[in-house]
């Protein structure tokens, strides 16, 4: 069994290091993948978005560990989740809602630590010691029922996010080379992207237009990103998340450019 | 067995992956456990907190590599250190000053490459050539006298730091998100905290106050910890690591702010 | 049976991770040691010398995973390639150049996905869908006349860059320190080394000199670096990659310093 552990602790600190040491005293037979723990603290919807493009890639059954958790201490849910191909076990923020658009929650349980951790629980460190815990009981094959009560699965928080497959989308992250990350999921392949008032060509990677110049592409996660070769598009269109972008065909021009 | 393995080698080049290459090489059975590598480059304080936030989580009998070395290449000694519960691989310069609060070391060795590491051993990359063949050694389960000569425990280098049981003590280190650590252990719950002139409340976590206010709370290595809901208290309060820091009761008053 | 996986995907993402797990789907017995994902991004001259560093401590018969591929979705040629030691997958754009004077490439092949890797190849992933493919499937043991046509080695793409047992050599790269490391491996220890105008004394390693102060030794791949203790040797001395460097004996005057 696999346990797939993504987090924002960062490498700096040891808090990383720890959760994968209480999940292999705990689970010893069992394989420790690392997704990421560079993740921007906090960030909701990176994570979420990060989750999304994992998840098909995971080997059936195992147990996701996700652990961004900017409410831990108060008095947000704690969860193991059983997806149709994957368990999770993470806070109830929402960052499973795009996962969930790939893997569709079936069942989930409230995790109730003194029924399976024994010991106190840190209130500023719960990946340690209720998430480890209980995705340790998961990988070794023991019941969910065990980690607490059930909850439905139309309870789970939900991030104001999805993708969408029509032609109208918003920029819902970027990644660390300043590329654009959109929420549109394309029908067909369009010829152009419009984003703040600028019309992109679409093309098939940032190697088909030269040094410097915007190119729109379909991601490796299926979604529209939109890019500068060689550059930083954030930084070069001051783009925020949230900026509208829209697939076009060859003959429409550009929306006018708004100024304020 | 596991070794874990601690350092501040960074994850820009390959010194951690040449590391965990030759323990596999070397040892192929065993389990080699990340704690972090992204530390503070050559802060020893900083290094011997994360080994006594760790050292608690990690299961009897492993082998703890721990590779902060600023002084490699001096004559500072190298070490394999058995403590009650654990091994531990470093370099004789009181990174385990604070871990052998929770696993006092019982015996030590001062390791002697020659014996067990054929091969010249790189003046600026012991952690390779020496630390990492003794661990090796060590979880296969080989005598530690195979490593060097006995060095009485008394005689292992240690920093001027300690956690204390009282209240009065300082800010032993910053956590990556600006927080302050302090080195106090309080055996009962203080109502405020007394820091830089302010008096802080003691809550359960930092979700207990608003955004941008400051809180003390117990961190999850059972230090106090200060910090600002949602900021660096370190840049806020512009604080260094040594200030001080002390435990009130709900009637004290805080100390007079001393002006230079 | 170990894959080595070296990128420059970073771990603020989740590129690096979904790789590690298609490796382990598709080879559950295989173990996966990171080498680094933090190098600098698409810098081949960096990477290069990263292998250089690696390659004499990974375990025989060992699967090299290097993913540092600025040409990714351009024509550029995937590879795997057998050296006298160890396999490589990785893009054909010179990464090899260096490790291959330590472990000459015996044969190599042209990677054809659709031979060995069902599904679609995103063009800004070849990481997840080319190359971990064809690092699991050398890892089972699998032949690799499965994943491509044969290439003769002579035709791999080469870097203009190489090592040098004489005394006239060029920084080839900086470390995270701000060490300059040269291609300078030398047959016999020199008294010092001239660089950006400055006579520098070569020492067995840097706790040699007093802080502050410019200090040439051997450094752990057999390269002469030269740091400043405690500083960066880079942004004091604003030096750039290709600075020439060169080895005298104790008789011997600095160069003059030229000026434009």
């Amino acid at each position: 069994m696999t346990v797939y552990f993504l987090s924002d602790f960062g490498t700096a600190d040891v808090f990383a290091g720890v959760v994968r040491a209480v999940l292999v005293r705990r689970a010893p037979g069992v394989r420790v993948v690392d997704l990421a723990h560079d993740l921007p603290p906090g960030d909701l919807r990176h994570a979420a978005l990060q989750l999304y493009a994992a998840v098909p890639h995971l080997a059936e059954g195992g147990v996701v560990l996700a652990v961004v958790d900017p409410g831990v201490g108060s008095d947000r849910r704690a969860l193991a989740v059983r997806g149709e191909r994957l368990w999770y076990v993470l806070p109830d923020n929402g960052l499973l809602t795009l996962a969930a658009e790939l893997d569709p929650p079936r069942a989930a349980w409230v995790l109730e630590p003194r029924r399976f951790a024994p010991g106190p629980v840190s209130p500023t460190f719960h990946g340690r010691d209720l998430f480890a815990p209980a995705a340790a009981h998961l990988a070794l094959g023991q019941p969910p029922d065990a980690l607490g009560p059930r909850l439905d699965v139309g309870e789970l928080v939900r991030l104001p996010l999805a993708t969408a497959a029509g032609r109208e989308g918003e920029v819902i992250a970027f990644d660390r080379f300043g590329n654009a990350i959109s929420n549109l999921r394309p029908s067909q392949r369009p010829e152009a992207v419009h984003l703040a008032g600028r019309r992109i060509p679409f093309r098939t990677t940032f190697a088909d237009v030269p040094e410097g110049e915007a190119v729109a592409y379909l991601g490796s996660s299926g979604l529209v990103e939109i890019a500068i070769r060689g550059g930083s598009l954030r930084e070069k269109f001051k783009l925020f998340e949230g900026a509208a972008v829209s697939l076009h065909g060859p003959e429409e021009e550009p929306p006018p450019l708004e100024l304020d």
